[in-house]
């Protein structure tokens, strides 16, 4: 079956906002096993979306429309797809009720305009709205599906997951099933290497890679009878996958990031972590405290930016500064090598680099020292990052969360075999 | 004058990428004067992108397309452009010799595959690439005028400043000019009803607002025969948005972010920042770190996420945290009460708050208090944010950064007026 996204908006037209509703759409489409062929903006104009409509309606089985269901007169996806389909919009109490409701537990009135997002198209599925006043719908016509979302993702993201994904699946012969294994330590045309006779022979399951920053993400994905037999498809290449990447995995978990691998390792091994960072400046301490329930964990986080910083912050000596300059092997090793301040930690990271925009041959633009210190073991790595300041903190920042599991583990294997 | 803007690319139907050249280009064109109606995403098959290349000639004067320049057999904008249009390829000398000079400078091979990317449509006109390998063309055709772009947005960007820019300029009657007036401490409907006068009688200027995270821009657009004109025509009301507004601007220049604007006050100021960040852990120290230059003005910065950490480096009591706990008024009015540790700041930013996922009545996912402590003087002030923990972080940091601004200031016009 095929798909077709269209996104309705004249605020994406103008690119104000970044259209994340459609690759959100989109990405799930993919799993669902649809065909998405078509993805299309379009204002809020009745003339324009219809025509889209009417386009989508002769190329796709499913049209998933987002936006335009607000109560303000410019909101016409609605009244503009009953008018293609030749239906009549009636008012549905029961959404009318909740809309009052909704408005009543936010302590403000409603106005004649909210009861127009109460108006349904004849012999619609309604998708109730937990995040918000507009209920969703799906109207199925001429064996086709045309499904309207609110276009705020809050609202958007759990409608899709409640409601549209299960009348997907039952009109999706079969189930698709995925899995996502994750890697890190890799570089992206190296998993690509390792697993080019997978991919070559792959037809169900597939597998496919996708690089993010510091990391590769390999989606293996079956399409079966039942999930039991898709799941039956997937573990084979799973295991496949383990077997080869050993290590540099750090989950199988869809929503397993990086970050909260690192944290949950931490935690397993019931170590406390640091965090002293010079280039990145707070980067690599903000993304750990992004996991909730952090605090069991993370012990302080210093950001030494200036030379000064380093040495009193961090403890970095003076001498080591001028003979070595603050982007150095030295520099990052003393970072770690314990700042006498604060608690104490059992594991410190430490970052120091240059982000640009300069570029010299003194101060190499990319030059990054990462340094981890695991219970008084210390290893420091060298890097070099390309791309803007933005770009090589980030990859700095995802680098450094790599290293603290690498150190980690190596720290246990070497305990245990060493 | 019209446009329309294709995006090429499978990775895109997939969601595996997120669709930010579309609105890139759709935000160049709104400010070029272009109207654009649609955008279409596309995937690399010549036939359905020869359909979308053929539906856009009928509604658009200029297609604007991106992706597909590669040199991989996928890669098949050009060659479906040329035959749409009924013209033919060419192997452009100067193209091929650019394209062998940047591989001999990486130090690689050129491949045949490589050399597909000099191919040009007969009568088009070649878009220099400074930043990779595939030209960009455009290609006039019956009165129309077919822009390719190749699809990485760090070689499509820098293509679109220097050639297509001018070249739609010229295409254009008279000029377009816009300024934009950047605000914060005033919430998005705020402003909207302080300039509902000018925004309900515009004309030519047009004004537009856009909501950010904690600012709001507002679009000054005018259009005349000369930038000179224009601008006569756009001064006026940046004018009076600064009297409506006034401290509350804090730059009117497009290209100045918050953090920068906030470094520059501290540079001008001779004040030295430090942070002191709980829930925020290190974002506000990582904004003000991403401006280049900043080890002039920023101190160091300490995360004291948990209450052992607040004690120890920020110096917070231990009965100010029994008796009123964490989150509190009085917690970050002591974690900006000078953390003992490391170099003095003149000024100094504390947060704390509850970022979720939880929320319990004794801990309100949310609250948020922020203090700043400029040469000794210290302001609270207390938030209620909404989302998610990343979306309540991102506020805090946004909010920390005004709140530095507006005690900076209200330091110096005591000083001045007190």
């Amino acid at each position: 079956m095929t798909a077709e996204i269209i996104t309705v908006g004249t605020e994406i037209l103008l690119g104000n906002i970044i259209n994340t509703n459609a690759a959100y759409l989109a990405r799930e489409c993919a799993k669902l096993g649809l065909s998405d062929y078509y993805q299309v903006t379009v204002g809020d104009n009745a003339e324009r979306l219809a025509e889209v409509i009417r386009t989508a309606l002769l190329r796709a089985d499913i049209i998933i429309l987002c936006g335009g269901l607000g109560p303000t007169e410019d909101d016409l996806t609605k009244e503009t797809v009953a008018e293609v389909c030749g239906k009549q919009l009636y008012l549905d109490e029961n959404s009318k009720n909740r809309i009052e409701e909704y408005f009543k537990k936010k302590g403000r009135e409603v106005t004649p305009n909210n009861i127009k997002q109460a108006m349904i198209p004849e012999g619609a599925i309604i998708l109730e709205n937990n995040n918000g006043t507009a209920p969703g719908v799906i109207v199925p016509f001429e064996n086709k599906h045309i499904v309207l979302l609110p276009g705020p993702p809050i609202e958007l993201i759990p409608m899709f997951e409640e409601s549209v994904i299960p009348y997907i699946t039952k009109l999706m012969p079969g189930v698709i099933e995925s899995q996502t294994v994750k890697i890190c330590s890799v570089g992206e045309s190296a998993v690509e290497t390792q697993i080019k006779d997978l991919i070559d022979s792959q037809t169900n399951p597939t597998i496919a890679t996708y690089a993010k920053t510091g990391e590769v993400h390999v989606r293996v994905t079956a399409h079966a009878d039942t999930e039991q037999e898709a799941q039956k498809l997937i573990k084979p290449v799973v295991n496949e996958l383990k077997l080869r990447f050993g290590n540099n995995i750090y989950t199988t978990d869809e929503k397993v990031s990086l970050e909260q691998a690192v944290v949950s390792l931490l935690e397993a091994s019931e170590l406390k972590v640091s965090t002293v960072e010079s280039c990145t400046g707070g980067m690599v301490a903000a993304r750990l405290i992004n996991v909730a329930g952090v605090s069991d964990i993370f012990k302080c986080g210093f950001v030494t930016y200036s030379n000064k910083a380093k040495r009193k912050l961090a403890g970095v000596k003076k001498s080591t500064l001028e003979k070595y300059t603050a982007v150095s092997e030295q520099t990052a090793k003393e970072m770690v090598s314990g700042p006498e301040l604060g608690p104490k930690a059992d594991v410190i990271v430490g970052i120091t680099g240059y982000a640009g925009p300069t570029d010299t041959p003194e101060e190499p633009k990319g030059l990054v020292y990462i340094a981890c210190n695991v219970c008084g073991s210390i290893k420091v790595r060298e890097y070099h990052f390309s791309g803007s300041r933005q770009k090589i903190r980030e990859s700095a920042t995802t680098e450094a969360l790599v290293l603290v599991r690498d150190c980690v583990m190596d720290y246990f294997s070497e305990k245990t075999f060493g």
